[in-house]
């Protein structure tokens, strides 16, 4: 078959199923009320954030020029690296490019055919993704079994071993049982690998920190500046070993170009923010409480409420009714999702304004009801 | 081993080889002529490009808030798809949130299991990364050798055939034998992968363009935009089915945030510039050919020129011998050289006022000379 009757195939195959995607750009001053993003706190747009950000462009200009190791580190990037250390209690922190980017990093620099890597059955496609690229043995256990992890580590020759978790998954919004998990890695003397992309922010500065377990031996995070934190980019916290083994060991680190001013300005600037204002956490979480309440359904431990909907179908449609009504919730449908349930996703970001909220919540559940 | 010892025995073996980098973060004022950085255009600090990066920032925010297919793609994204495709002669593009991630995108959304990789000896690291991700069978070939390409592709089985080339290479700044591999693919029903990361710009729209060979069914082009056109991100460029293929399978960019409005904006006014001026295209050709001649070494058909040093301590020396008169010159050791071979490298920046760069040049070749 030719690489045209290939691309032709596997389009009609996706048409076929209903599962053809296509993006639909939005004006910067659509009055959509959003409830489909992950900017769980509203700080993209905060003023702080958008004038840090502006503000760096003018002075360092429209990119940092070279990889970080070449003349690409900025003074704002080591600013940044800072203030995220102190705030999630960790010794030191490295940033990347993109979220995606530093799962890469982190997995691909510390695991290859020689280590083990076990992996939840629900982590982001980024830390799967990361571990195949690492070429190291993989284990895939039942998601959040804690039992599974230890049954797996017991398996374990004396490799390094690193696990894989998130603090808040990003479909199902439960969170992990991380507790239980750095025990469990502390005595096989493996190490966790726990992404915070949904928990920062959503809990302060994350999980990992509110249950004491920063800086824990066992226990290495990353996070992503462009959720909670409003902007673009990825980081890595841990022990200052570990960054410097990133910096010269981490292809996605190495063979890519820093991260623009402006996005680590504004990353800088949606942290202080958030440290400024607590209260924004406690906000989001009272609002996907409400939304839950409302539909019946479980409150996650994320900022994320999750509806299943009975098929695809269904999910888009239930998504074009509510866009109807001027409010914009997220469609996931395979292979977006780990269970093959499509769902619709709402984001009770702390960024929408009271009355718009309350709208959004009527709409949503008159949709879903109807949808079912 | 624990997690622990095996750092601190991986940061010993690199300190004994002299090989550990640190990261030196720069002020914004630094007056230090940069002949380091990949801005070959001198667009990341152009006028412009702040500018629209500054006003992007403040109109949309400070990042894109969601994934592309979620709610991530601004009517920012769609204007510099439309303008990247048009210059460089493509009937679509795609925008990535770094080049690493489109060449991951395109290699991992084309090729699986059942599909043949071929890739040039000195491919950049994230093109090789993508051929592991995408766990194909690989062939790697000699740099450049056309009749090698041309052996792998016998070899095949029927399966479609991916072929990994650089337009310019970013090591050694040679271009590659486009035109050769292209009636290559064509002939075997392969399609060409050809990274314009450091020809885009130093040769107006790209050598793929210039050669004509844009829109060939056998071509699609991959970039970045953090180079000539001073910002972050990157592209896949091809046609609509192709695109249509990405954004519905690509991983790296489905499940990852969209470029942020600044850096998406600082890309598209960098674009326009280098349009309204293709004089800079000159420039910094003109510029690479003096420098190389002051040097004397050969040309490269790129912007960055290659200067052989007979050692990685040697290399590290010179450079900071420049530094000392002010002139950063990068420094390539292993492992981020094809050939293990260390090297300084200088980028003839358009963006270097004429004076610095005279005085560039004089430090450069005396500085060369004392450390061979
Ligand atoms: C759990 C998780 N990790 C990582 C990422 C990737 O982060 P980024 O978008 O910054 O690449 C995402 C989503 O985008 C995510 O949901
Ligand atoms: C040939 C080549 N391709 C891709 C990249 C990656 O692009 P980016 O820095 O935008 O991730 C680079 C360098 O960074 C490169 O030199």
């Amino acid at each position: 078959m030719s690489w045209s009757e290939w691309l032709a195939a596997e389009a009609a195959a996706r048409e076929a199923a209903g599962l053809t995607r296509r993006l639909n750009p939005r004006a910067a001053d659509d009055p959509t009320v959003d409830l489909a993003g992950n900017d769980y706190l509203g700080l993209a747009r905060h003023p702080d954030v958008r004038q840090a950000a502006a503000d760096a462009a003018l002075t360092w200009g429209g990119g940092a020029g070279a990889s970080r190791l070449v003349t690409g580190t900025l003074a704002l990037h080591a600013e940044l690296e800072h203030e995220l250390a102190d705030y999630l209690g960790q010794p030191s922190a490295l940033v990347l490019s993109s979220g995606y980017a530093a799962n890469l990093a982190v997995v691909t620099a510390l695991a290859d055919r020689t280590a083990h890597v076990i992996s939840d059955a629900h982590i982001h496609a980024s830390l799967v993704d990361a571990a195949r690229l690492s070429r190291a043995r993989l284990t895939v256990v039942p998601h959040s079994e804690v039992d599974a992890v230890r049954t797996a580590l017991e398996s374990g020759d004396g490799d390094r071993t690193l696990v894989l978790a998130e603090s808040v998954y990003s479909v199902l919004g439960d969170a992990a049982p991380l507790t239980e998990l750095a025990e469990l890695c502390a005595s096989y003397d493996a190490l966790l690998v726990v992404d915070e992309a949904h928990g920062l922010g959503v809990h302060g500065p994350g999980l990992v920190t509110r249950l004491g377990l920063a800086g824990h031996p066992h226990v290495v995070v990353t996070a992503t500046l462009s959720k909670s934190l409003g902007s673009q980019g990825g980081a890595v916290l841990g022990p200052p070993a570990l960054r410097e083994h990133l910096v010269n060991r981490a292809r996605p680190f190495i063979f890519d170009t820093a991260l623009a001013p402006a996005s680590t300005a504004a990353a800088l600037a949606a942290l202080r923010v958030l440290r400024a204002q607590p209260g924004l956490s406690d906000l989001v979480r009272d609002r996907v409480r409400t939304l839950a309440d409302a539909l019946g359904v479980v409150t996650p431990d994320g900022a994320v409420l999750s509806i299943p909907m009975p098929s695809p179908r269904a999910a888009v449609a239930a998504q074009a009714a509510a866009l109807a009504e001027g409010i914009r919730v997220g469609c996931f449908r395979p292979p977006s999702v780990p269970d093959g349930i499509s769902r619709l996703r709402a984001t009770a970001s702390a960024g929408i304004a009271e009355a718009d909220w309350e709208r959004a919540v009527d709409v949503l559940v008159t949709v879903a009801k109807e949808h079912q």
